[in-house]
């Protein structure tokens, strides 16, 4: 290897390390955060924000895939480690808490900017098929209802997602768990 | 009793007609038909309709509060004729009915226009009592899980109203009915 070779493989590491900081830290800080809030957080220069994602709404639709990405991995994890039910149950509680933090989100997802163009679509599809085996999987132990496709799970979960009038602050988690109660085999 | 009495008695008679048949035919013909169509229904002349009703907003919130009336007597005639589990769930399917022919009706609620100030927290409070009554009837049977209150299965239910991009138009009736079984006591 050439000592060149030897230098842009460490520039696409560090690179992939940056990204990765970016990412991690814009989800704490909040995608709207101030720039520097989230560069001091992943402990890079303004510089490199700017270099990987020139526009804020590019960094948000990294996150939001980043994200997506670890919540259909947590499936598999779930699956190995938990009875059906329970890996199904648990794996919805991961998606709330995922739909749940992006309330702040809708106002970008719906802003025009062509960088969200069919974004939550494609989130959408993408976490289908990783509930439609959870599914299959439990109801081959007979212990989930026939009746009831994932797609439609997923978003009777988002719709419940979102905010209301209620006085309880757990008011989402607490109504999603109702809703999982009902898709019992009984 | 005077002619005179006699007369303002039965214009009074007529005027609650009136109103009736115009409120019947706007739920019908649907709150935003042409201001002909409703009367031709109702089988009044438009003067009557624009008499009792000046502007359309004042006819839409004279309905929904007519149709929430409606709900609202329904509960003791269920609660008087099944069980208590069958009338809470049975109730629940009419204020979803109720709910589900409303969808057209969110841009006009956030209008500004005054006439609706505050009209769907008044309905929403109309019928909380009504559910909680329900719930109390079902819970003293044993039949419904104790960690909720009316309402915020009312909210739920409001939620899972809301249009989305499920392919089957039963979507909103189907999860509806999953979350009611959620709410079982098992």
């Amino acid at each position: 290897m050439t000592s060149n070779a030897h230098g842009a493989r460490r520039q696409r590491s560090d690179a992939t390390r940056n990204v990765a900081a970016l990412l991690t830290a814009a989800h704490e800080a909040g995608v709207d955060a101030p720039a520097k809030d989230i560069t001091d957080l992943a402990g890079v220069g303004v510089g490199t924000l700017y270099r990987h994602f020139p526009r804020r709404s590019e960094l948000i639709a990294a996150v939001l895939q980043n994200e997506v990405d670890d919540c259909a991995q947590a499936a598999a994890a779930l699956a190995a480690s938990q009875p059906p039910w329970d890996a199904l149950a648990a794996w919805i509680d991961r998606f709330t808490a995922f739909v749940g933090t992006k309330r702040g989100l809708a106002a970008a997802l719906h802003s025009g900017d062509p960088a969200f163009d069919g974004l939550p679509g494609r989130l959408f599809e993408q976490l289908v098929p990783v509930l439609a085996r959870l599914l299959e999987t439990a109801r081959a132990d007979s212990a989930v209802r026939a009746d009831i496709t994932a797609a439609d799970i997923l978003l009777a979960v988002a719709l419940l997602c979102q905010p209301t009038s209620s006085e309880d602050p757990q008011f989402n988690e607490h109504v999603i768990h109702v809703f999982v109660e009902g898709l019992r085999h009984t």
